[in-house]
């Protein structure tokens, strides 16, 4: 385009200094080059252990990721950060949906910042896109606790199998206690098989009960009530204060009905209030009461070896069926095997003969 | 040696005719060819049909036998013998030593064969040179069931691995169905883990007590409540029917806070005596309600189909394990690993990685 001739009037104004872009392109660039540049798997622990919560998130993200090309520095990270981690109470807390278990949290979580602990929040969820309304799904929900500069609060996990959401957490853990929290509370929804893996990830296990119309026992997941160290019956305020009192009686003669735990501890009931906080100081006590019995007879340590031997033996052995499983020659002849036995043709031994011997390439 | 020269004496007899052996070498000869020869495949399944105790007897131990060389023979005793099987019930009882399973197998059967059923009795006990008197081994105890034409008793498979000696039970129990055996009692010594996988063998599961000097539910293995479908209170005579029926009322609160089963079926709870026989009949009458209706509702059915899957599953599962773990090389690199774990050097999720890719031959 010709350049434009000037008028030749009194309106004219002479070219003045241009105006400057208010963002300066090269501030642009960088930022993006910033943006795009992840951090190094170094830069990444170093913040960690500084107690950085945005290079925490960077690095659950991390271990979170399925791109395999992640995998190398995920591991990488992980293991510079487990000399620092450990360190650390790891407490389970269940209940199903609509007993109050982010209200519960909230307050619970305050109370331990009040006394100048650093909490970190997880949540377990293998099926979370089946549940509905996870909680830490919907951070809002804990706004107290979100703006606290010592709790820090990490949405579910998710994967496709228990297994993956297991490790994915068990590793958030070590990264959160590398980072300084010294309370990690995993939350799981209740409704599924989380509840054992978790149970086989902390140090604590919390089952959080509202009371109910009555029949306080019925519909509790065969189990959970088994591997409970204690039993939060929770929305005990105004006119529920005496059925709340009822539920009490009623569970802990219940959790008499089982044998005694290896741990030492006989597991108790508490109630409270994520409203008044009543109870919410006591349950602390009582779990507090479970880490020092614990701590003294070294049921804490070993359980944690024991997690360890856990965590490691299954996932080979989850990896061995994964390997076997997913060969699609084994799984033609598994399904024609299965029907065989269905029509007893062939017992299941046999079956599994004929399967294992394909397998291992012997026939 | 010359012929001895006879006497020309009155007194000398005439050589008559040499008196014969009393038993035909040939027919010694005979009895040990017999012996020695074992029975074909296609004998011991013809023996079986019709009926017949010593067939059956011989099948189970060679179906028990660790000789390899056995294995195709009995694969093909069973698997000729499945089409005729599963036309039976199958009743699990367990209890701890003392309370009296073997007088009250004894009084229960001989009550069934009265009702013109054929009972066998078959044991679990994995743990054998353990076990304190199991009873099956002390056939001598259970002398009336003994002798009685419609019973069979066979004393406890023995094997090293729970695995092993489920197998064995399992092709036992087929055996003893295709002889024509309608009602298969498994019994089980209530101390060890054989309770579960008694459970997976079995349409129904009694847990056998005595009603004790008060807090009847301290002591139950954990879980072992949840599976039984009946609870018989043993040992119900003279100074003990107080307690016994005080028991049943405690049971029974304690069965009515696990969750409905997905048989239908609620739990319930019996009184007997082994000595009177007070109970027995009624015991037998809840069991066959069971069957009436778990039958009506097809979960019978549905059951033994999810069993067939179980044990396919699971004797896959563990033939998998057993072959990583039996490597040499693995077994090493699990110890070094197992360490690296135990001083946090490496997460349990790494080593089994490292394991993996060394089983695998990636590296």
């Amino acid at each position: 385009m010709d350049k434009p001739k000037i008028p030749n009037t009194a309106l004219h104004e002479r070219d003045g200094i241009a105006q400057p872009q208010s963002i300066s392109n090269k501030a642009i660039a960088h930022v993006i080059q910033l943006r795009k540049k992840q951090p190094s798997a170094i830069e990444l622990v170093n913040g960690i252990l500084a107690g950085d919560k945005t290079a925490l998130s960077r690095a659950i993200t991390l271990v979170e990721s399925t791109n395999p090309s992640h995998l190398e520095k995920a591991t990488a990270v992980i293991n510079s950060c487990l000399p620092h981690a450990n360190k650390s109470v790891r407490i389970g807390i269940t209940g199903v949906p609509g007993v109050g278990k982010s209200t519960f949290i909230e307050a619970f979580g305050k109370h331990l910042t009040g006394l100048g602990k650093k909490v970190a929040v997880l949540a377990v969820d293998p099926s979370s896109s089946l549940s509905h309304g996870s909680i830490l799904g919907d951070k809002t929900r804990m706004e107290e606790l979100v703006k606290d500069a010592n709790a820090y609060i990490r949405p579910s996990a998710s994967g496709d199998t228990l297994g993956g959401v297991a490790r994915k957490t068990r590793e958030a853990i070590i990264l959160c206690e590398a980072c300084g929290f010294d309370t990690i509370i995993i939350e799981t929804v209740g409704v599924g098989q989380s509840e054992t893996a978790v149970h086989s990830m902390v140090d604590f296990f919390l089952l959080l009960k509202i009371s109910g119309a009555g029949d306080e026992l019925q519909g509790i997941k065969r189990g959970i009530m088994e591997m409970a160290d204690l039993i939060v019956i929770n929305k005990a305020d105004g006119d529920n204060i005496k059925r709340a009192k009822l539920a009490k009686t009623e569970f802990n003669r219940a959790l008499h009905l089982f044998p005694a735990k290896a741990s030492g501890w006989q597991p108790k009931v508490t109630t409270c209030s994520s409203i008044t906080h009543e109870g919410i100081a006591e349950t602390w006590q009582t779990i507090s009461e479970f880490f020092d019995l614990t701590k003294a007879n070294d049921f804490f340590g070993f359980r944690r070896s024991e997690q360890n031997s856990y965590w490691l033996t299954e996932t080979i052995n989850e990896q061995l069926k994964a390997n076997f499983y997913s060969r699609e020659d084994i799984a033609a002849l598994l399904e024609q095997n299965k029907k065989a036995v269905q029509n007893n043709e062939l017992s299941p031994f046999a079956a599994a003969s004929i399967l294992l011997e394909k397998y291992f390439g012997l026939k």
